[in-house]
């Protein structure tokens, strides 16, 4: 399976999680080993040509790509929770997104000063919560450099948002 | 490292989410490779002699342990959520749990009829959420006899609840 193979495979959904959403549905992915034998083996192989130490995963669908690409590196695994989902102690950051707060945390001996995270997540939009997370990280001392998603819209200009990090995408939509 | 060991490394938090409840905290095996090779390993050794032919994952700490597995063993991943975060059409269950009503809902595209489906979570206490997960994809028509967890609370009666499904778990508590 390639990349144009991989586009294929995914569904996309209108009206979603509301009207004038598209939505891009990554279960499809996850239904044909292939597909998500190439997202991981993509993954790691980026994040690996950039010495991360640590990976972190983005609640809920970031989870289903940074675990095995933490698992097949052996790197330790953070996960960067919504509001009230991780026992203390945390650090929390709260930041807009579409219009509403929103709350991201992490548990603070999850990260040391030093560290290299490379973020997870199944889908960058806004970029909006990977820059919330990224600061976050960079908060506990670490430094974020690399983000990594499965899915990129960059017709929402998340290039813009997350300058100030490498951003690798395996398909990404500009329109 | 062995499963003493493993036991070793997860950490308790009194009272979280809420009053009387004790919190096995799951990120503290996340943060050690070794430890979360153990977990994904030993999952996969495990589903691995059932002959299932797909890996349900649980919303949402049931994913970090659930991808990597489907990950290692090449099998379709399927994903249960909680209400209204999947795109239609879906099967939905609800159920009583702690005196609240949930859904669990999954994709029906997900399932065809003579599926072995293997559930995987982080942690198994009264059994209930897995039990509904368990019917709705026997709704979907799958057979589903397999059941694992990194963390079994056995003193919470989850074998009564579950005595239909093999279950499995790396880790038990009796009290």
């Amino acid at each position: 399976m390639d990349r144009s193979e991989l586009r294929e495979s995914i569904r996309t959904v209108a009206d979603f999680p509301k009207a004038g959403i598209l939505f891009y549905d990554i279960t499809s992915l996850l239904a044909l080993p292939e597909a998500f034998r190439l997202c991981i083996d993509e993954g790691s192989r980026w994040i690996g040509q950039l010495n991360a130490n640590k990976i972190a995963a983005i609640d809920a669908r970031g989870f289903l790509f940074a675990a095995p690409i933490a698992y097949k590196m052996g790197l330790p695994l953070i996960i960067i929770r919504k509001n009230g989902k991780l026992p203390g102690p945390t650090i929390k950051k709260s930041f807009v997104l579409e219009y509403e707060k929103e709350t991201v945390e992490v548990q603070g001996h999850d990260i040391s000063t030093g560290d290299r995270i490379a973020i997870v997540d199944d889908l960058v939009a806004t970029g909006g919560t990977l820059k919330a997370a990224a600061e976050l990280l960079a908060e506990g001392g670490a430094s974020v450099e690399h983000v990594f998603a499965i899915i990129g819209l960059s017709f929402l200009n998340y290039r813009k948002v997350l300058q100030e990090y490498q951003v690798e995408t395996i398909i990404d939509y500009d329109s």
